[in-house]
């Protein structure tokens, strides 16, 4: 996401820099296709606008290191947070810069990566008041403002990714669940035939979850906490993050689950 | 669902009766309404089919109630068991037949109760090596027999149910969620363009649910235990008994949670 949201911006006349000390090698590679700058910190720290937009199990941590670098610059930027965490890790991050490294954003992006020919994803930003994130439109980004402070963008975000990442795991569980059983041709049947929107977003949506479902863990975590010991919801949560660990663990060795739906959802 | 399939098999010129000690003064309303007959747990074990449609939880005392009439008269007859429960219960309901009450047979119903001019739901049916459910499908009930032994129809009717239920919890759970946070306007908006036959499904389905929440949370727990505790995915469903539980007490307590809903799906 973040490559192609780099990729973007430059294809709209701007100057995209980022920090790749320690990152891997296809990384490194997919970075500067997208016609972004590798650059030190203290370039990253000089920026008018820093997008974070990584796994969202790293999104404390390169605040810290964002924040740390500012002070000791002594300078102040603007820093937006877009990844898929609870609004309580991003008042966690808010708190990482406090008042004196300038303001912060509480960003979240909906939809998949950019693409040539097409709008790309939305980009919800919230305590955004003084517009800081209008650069990002001129150069090419759908970005929609919602009231709200710090938390809001975020909160929308849980909520979107818990029913559209939530869907593919019920789909993803059951369609095992009645392979196990010999249920999976007469399953597959009556979806088709009386839940024939479900079962188009299965046969696209679950082989397109197998590469990220070692990422959908933690934001399934992160959408158990966004929830709360009292919602009982929370508990669904906790069970989606099981299950794309499971399907994680599937892909390292082999794929043999993804196989069988595969199999499943093409009829084959 | 039990009265409106009644109402379909009478209305095909099929004698059906039922058993109506300490039911309510409304189910006996509506099982005369529907054309049957109020008998005697005698006349219930002489019938030639009995089929078992009550709320899951119950489908083990049903199954206990008439295999001891049928051992107290020394008969034999073919019961169906339609009901949402786990291979497991049916398992245990086979059992609590055993051989000498005759033949037993997994039903599951999917679909919503038959209106008059429409095929209504199909009953699915494992086991039924020598067709008993035939005369059902004389008497107007779409049934489909399925593959596999004892359990392959009630394991298809949890694994769509799951996916079917699972989806109204998680529009319920993230909408509500929303609300909470500040972000449903936002939400609405955002599935109204990127999702939209799921946000049509939370517009009719989220309702239609409330009523029947009390009901569900039973279903919930059958299709966790149906997953088993190896399954990550059971927690899941847990989570979804207990989601099911709040928006039945929301329910008897007033609706408050059942008011907020409507007034964001309704746009009001």
């Amino acid at each position: 996401m973040g490559s192609a949201i780099a990729r973007r911006l430059v294809e709209n006349r701007a100057r995209v820099v980022t920090y790749l000390e320690g990152r891997s090698a296809s990384t490194v590679e997919r970075a500067k296709a997208a016609g972004m700058e590798p650059v030190g910190l203290d370039a990253i720290a000089a920026s008018r606008l820093i997008l974070s937009i990584v796994p969202p199990a790293e999104a404390v941590a390169v605040a810290k290191q964002v924040a740390a670098e500012l002070r000791r610059r002594g300078s102040k930027t603007t820093f937006m947070d877009c990844n898929a965490i609870s609004p309580k890790t991003m008042g966690e991050v808010a708190a990482i810069f406090g008042s004196d490294c300038g303001v912060v954003l509480d960003g979240s992006i909906i939809g998949g990566p950019p693409k040539p020919g097409q709008k790309g994803p939305k980009l919800y930003v919230s305590g955004d008041a003084a517009n800081d994130s209008g650069v990002l439109v001129e150069h090419g980004l759908q970005v929609r403002r919602i009231d709200g402070a710090i938390g809001a963008a975020s909160a929308l975000k849980m909520c979107y990714a818990g029913i559209n990442k939530g869907v593919t795991g019920l789909g993803t569980a059951m369609l095992l669940a009645a392979i196990r059983s010999g249920a999976d041709a007469a399953l597959k049947r009556e979806l088709q035939e009386s839940l024939p929107d479900l079962d188009a977003k299965f046969v696209h949506g679950i082989p397109d979850m197998y590469p990220k479902a070692y990422r959908w863990v933690a934001e399934m975590e992160e959408i158990s906490e966004f929830l709360g010991e009292d919602d009982p919801a929370a508990l669904i949560f906790k069970g989606m993050a099981g299950l794309y660990r499971k399907m994680a663990r599937d892909r390292e060795e082999g794929g043999l689950l993804a196989d069988q739906l595969g199999k499943l959802n093409s009829g084959s």
